[in-house]
């Protein structure tokens, strides 16, 4: 299809091509446009009318979206920000320069620019920051009948109407009432005898993580934002917690593999922004891990006498970090999805030592008898069964202390108020490294005769 | 408010406690339950009414759900079975004893058995397996007042009202039309004009994964699910979307943390089966980290002559694992989202190529900086300068070898069929131990008079 399209450009077959360009869904018109050059893709998105340029225009990215806003007439750009929801629109102005900003507000009409500003003030990461203003409110004392006649007249440019949010006279929130619920009702009955009065509600500071989990925890399709008085100021849609769940994953599974989170797709990333993002905790852990080279450096009078040690580090550090790593990546994960918190710290501890004595006892049974089949040649004077001993009791005590720090470490930096995350295997990793290594030193020199 | 409710249940006070109950959100009543000794929760669920006991039941683990529902009378257990949405039954049967399943099925009535029955033939994680069959259906004839009525008159029990679905004589999908449509057209219109022709569906058969990204692309509420035939067989709603994207997000983090993913949340994990996901990662990267020990054994001769060369060994496959880690994670949560495919490979790999250099070579001026400036001391017969330029030039190849093993091998391993998270950081980093050993050496050889 996409072929057939360019085809038409080529031709210039302008009339073919917007008749084809209307028989595709919005986002994939979007998809489409954004992969042409500038010029072409401003000429196309010209042929389409106004009411769907406008749902195109809302699926753009960031970039897209500014570039052909910014080539638009004062009021073709008029058109196009009336028609976005005032939430999307607040996105894009956030991102835009401040002179673009000021000449769009000043020609949008009064109570888009009205919404738009509002949205504009709550901080980043906030319901407010998240909420769209355009909501259907009603007051409790309307008819079922009353109520429809009233959805019927200001429902339109609503993002949603599934929800309605009933209000006593000082805009306070008092109940919510489904569409569903007033349709289905008999058509004298008042709004406050059919509403829910038992809704969840969220102030607009609340953090957007909060926000995902109420969604998800209650299975809602819109929640009210209220402000401190509980007035209603703003709802949440289901779809825009969609993209927030999504890009949070996101930045935990970034945040777990050492990297800076960033906000763009990473095709769309420049190499020098990626550079940024990787290369500050790349530093961190090489020079961290200088300590493990000096723990190699003042045990080397050791390892002079019995070099073969030197061929087990890396499995006993390895092991030690995967062990950690599991334990860790597993507890921030239950910690993100609210399914364990700072009082179940004891119930982990236990658990993960349950689990760790196992784990170790497994593989510290499976690598002796590997050594005592595999590596008998490899020992120069020292006894195959001292050695392998040696190996087996220090992974079992650094799996012990891999899983027990990998478990305890993000608990605890989410108690302080940071994002547990940071403390996922690579920072784990360097620590559990150091432990390893001292605990196998003890070992050998205890046992060995070096 | 739970230790007031634990004290009514001491003091045995039921009507008050029914009372306390009746002002609790469901979601919150069946995570209150939950906590409770079986009995106890047994008799408190009891003195539900109907209607909320369902609800609430719609909300308990399947364990929880399980131990209630054999509880109950058979009457009982039909009351909750016919209650439940389609799709939530058939969850809940599938991990049910067979002779438990046909007790139930039996009670049923008729209708929800017919649903149930269809939702449990189709395969796990399929669109057919997480579609629910109670969605309102239209035919293209009618005129908005006719939906009107046909939608008070079914929709009482349909999971969603919000998005109707208009059918042809045989059934087959030609459009969808939500109730706002409906209800803000003119009363005479028909549905075929009023309808949206341009929807997306999903075929049963299809992944759940491919369902979340188009419901994310396209910002849905709501998805038809249709036979080989085009004929309306389910929706699927976002709530059911909702968890699948957290269940894939942690299925994903728990792969990329070497953990074969479970079904249940951590807490509810028993030690036992926490030791069966763990393992066996566990053994397969501390038997092949064997070959990082065979190398090292390989090269014991130059080692002897220049034990402070082992003291970099941890540091070079630290910085080489955390960097390969960093390009496997991104690329795998890209591939997981779909923003990158098989035919951008080259473009992945051009990437890469950048970041690692940009990378490897700040990495290794840091180390020669670091090394010139506090290793003086440690060097022996060695010269400072030589093994600190053997150190930082191992350092920047392997940086770029592990950052382009990093990219490919999520890639290759999707193209396969196989899930590219397996290739995340702890089997790549073993990988690249090998490398960054091999090309360590080989640059010590060649550099240092050993």
């Amino acid at each position: 299809m996409t072929e057939r399209i360019k085809d038409l450009i080529d031709a210039k077959q302008y009339t073919m091509l917007r008749q084809e360009l209307l028989d595709m869904n919005e986002v994939d018109i979007a998809t489409f446009l954004e992969e042409l050059e500038h010029e072409e893709r401003f000429k196309i998105f010209r042929l389409l009318p106004k009411d769907i340029a406008a749902d195109v225009f809302a699926y753009f990215d960031i970039e897209t979206g500014q570039m052909i806003i910014s080539s638009l007439s004062d009021s073709e750009a008029k058109n196009i920000i009336d028609n976005l929801y005032a939430d999307d629109a607040a996105d894009l102005l956030e991102e835009m320069p401040a002179n673009v900003v000021k000449r769009l507000l000043r020609n949008a009409n009064p109570e888009t620019r009205r919404d738009i500003n509002q949205l504009l003030q709550y901080p980043d990461d906030s319901a407010g920051s998240i909420m769209t203003v355009e909501f259907v409110d009603l007051k409790a004392n309307l008819t079922a009948l009353q109520a429809l006649s009233k959805i019927r007249h200001v429902g339109v440019d609503k993002e949603t109407i599934n929800t309605c949010y009933v209000l006593d006279e000082k805009r306070k929130l008092i109940g919510t009432v489904s569409l569903r619920r007033i349709l289905l009702a008999d058509t004298e009955k008042l709004l406050e005898d059919i509403m829910d009065d038992n809704f969840i509600a969220v102030n607009t500071l609340a953090d957007q993580e909060a926000v995902v989990h109420m969604f998800q925890k209650y299975d809602l399709d819109s929640m009210p934002v209220v402000d401190s008085e509980n007035r209603l100021v703003g709802i949440i849609t289901v779809d825009d917690v969609v993209d927030i769940m999504q890009q949070e994953a996101t930045e935990d599974i970034e945040m777990m593999a050492a990297i800076i989170p960033g906000e763009k797709p990473y095709l769309k990333t420049s190499v020098w922004d990626t550079w940024k993002s990787r290369i500050p905790w790349l530093l961190i852990l090489m020079f961290s891990s200088a300590f493990t080279g000096k723990i190699i450096t003042a045990f080397e009078g050791a390892l002079a006498g019995a070099l073969v040690l030197t061929a087990y580090i890396p499995m006993l550090m390895g092991t030690g970090g995967n062990s950690g790593g599991q334990s860790s990546v597993t507890i921030i994960r239950a910690l993100s999805l609210d399914e364990v918190g700072m009082k179940d710290i004891f119930r982990v501890i236990w658990k993960e030592t349950r689990v760790a004595l196992l784990c170790g006892i497994t593989l510290a049974a499976g690598n002796f008898a590997k050594m005592m089949i595999f590596d008998r040649g490899d020992m120069g004077e020292l006894s195959i069964m001292a050695v392998s001993l040696v190996v087996s009791l220090a992974l079992v005590v650094s799996v012990l202390c891999a899983k027990i720090v990998g478990c305890i470490l993000p608990i605890l930096v989410k108690r302080i108020g940071l994002d547990p995350a940071v403390m996922a295997s690579p920072l784990i990793t360097t620590i559990i490294d150091v432990l390893s290594l001292i605990l196998y030193f003890v070992f050998a020199m205890a046992i060995l005769p070096i």
